[in-house]
């Protein structure tokens, strides 16, 4: 039988703002709103950037403390902290709120073109991050945007800055990044090592394709609306929660359990 | 029968010092001594970068002048001209250069870690070379860190900055980018479309087995102490013309025929 499913969902990024779906939360307290109706559509995991109240994306500490606070007073979902934040940040800005403790946050093991921009992950940056998760003894989830990516996590698990096993995202579809094709997915996992877990989140159309793919294979699955609006082509989703809807559905059709926080912490060592 | 096996010697670079192999050729002078070498032991294109009389990189016009004549004074072989340079360098230094028309110049499609650094090139900057290449009439050779440089390089066909066929280099093995497993280089060839063609540089320890392995599959190769400054474990190679005798060798034995510049131009559609 297959590990039951973990569902991320990546309610707000900092790049989907209320003018492409006018259902992306970006105050503290509607970011926990819709972490709770992730929760309860399936989600066992919320993937949180910051914003200021316009929308604005920020990686301000007393933000997310509000977000990590507002989510735990009313759910058992695990929270995971983006450390990429905007493309146009500091490294500092983006692991400032590390000290709270999320569950979880990310780390993006390499530098890529992100559409017209440059998300920057120098190898330096990256040891930087890593240093801090070990400091907090966060479990870190390694966002893969393409190959290189993964040897550099295992050149840093030889450097004692990270531990296996490995928990990888592969971000698949960023123009710049690994494209969403299905083999793209296939590739990445033949190349992690043995007792690694992996998740995927493809973006735009490609994600529910990527997703039901990585069910399939006994993967587990990023969805929301920071990497894709729509819910089927030209209708935009409603929130997070319905993609996750969408997901939970499939998994159902497929036999595959659905992981709750407290079955995820032991799959992704959380804790 | 297979197309002829084009040879290209990578025969300085911007990172290869005399501390790591004092065969590197700094001066004009050197660099078309060595390029005539590794013509006359099969190469049919040299890829250079220039250097100052100490050996630090440089992409100024009058250094590539310098290259660029001492060659074609004394041999046919095709010159290509590196516009990615050194990682610290501006845009505008890399492409200063290119109204010399070279027979052709590289174009890196995307940004990536190289080792402690970062070789940048955005997507506006990708835009910006490209253009200057097509105003020269230079062709370019595509230079592929990782597998979303493909998709880039399709999405500037689409944006009229590039031409089909496209020739592609795949360099695998550097710290940050794809790595130097076979199954890479098996991977990338199914990914560019019908007609174009491709070379592999394989970096350090990679060179060799992955150029015999191109050899094997039909396409292009590329070596040179740029890349790598061995020809076997331990032992520093005399010159770069020493990596190529040892492909033409490796061809001669499974009757690949070596391209003449000539014919190389032909393939590549150059001129």
């Amino acid at each position: 039988m297959m590990t039951p499913l973990i569902i991320t969902a990546a309610v707000d990024g900092a790049e989907t703002m209320r003018e492409h779906n006018p259902n992306v939360p970006y105050t503290p307290e509607e970011i926990a709103q819709e972490a709770v109706r992730c929760r309860e559509a399936g989600a066992s995991m919320v993937h949180v950037h910051g914003r200021e109240d316009d929308g604005t994306p920020t990686q301000a500490r007393d933000v997310f403390e509000q977000i990590l606070n507002k989510i735990r007073e009313r759910s058992d979902i695990l929270v995971q902290f983006s450390t990429g934040g905007a493309v146009w940040m500091s490294v500092e800005e983006r692991i400032e709120a590390l000290d709270l403790r999320p569950d979880m946050a990310t780390l993006t093991t390499g530098t890529v073109n992100f559409g017209e921009d440059v998300f920057m992950n120098s190898l330096p940056m990256i040891r930087q991050i890593a240093e801090r998760l070990q400091e907090f003894d966060i479990t870190p989830e390694i966002e893969i945007f393409d190959t290189g990516m993964v040897d550099t996590a295992m050149r840093l698990v030889k450097e004692g800055l990270l531990e296996e096993p490995l928990h990888f995202d592969f971000v698949l579809g960023v123009p710049g990044g690994m494209g969403g094709r299905p083999e793209n997915l296939e590739f990445l996992v033949d190349m992690i090592p043995e007792g690694s877990t992996w998740s995927v989140a493809g973006i735009g159309r490609h994600e529910l394709p990527l997703a039901y793919k990585a069910i399939d294979m006994g993967g587990h699955v990023r969805v929301g609306l920071e990497d894709n609006i729509f819910v089927e082509k030209g209708v935009l989703a409603k929130g997070s929660w319905e993609l996750v809807e969408k997901v939970v559905e499939y998994a159902e059709e497929q036999g595959r359990e659905i992981a709750t926080p407290e079955v995820a912490k032991e799959i992704l060592g959380v804790g």
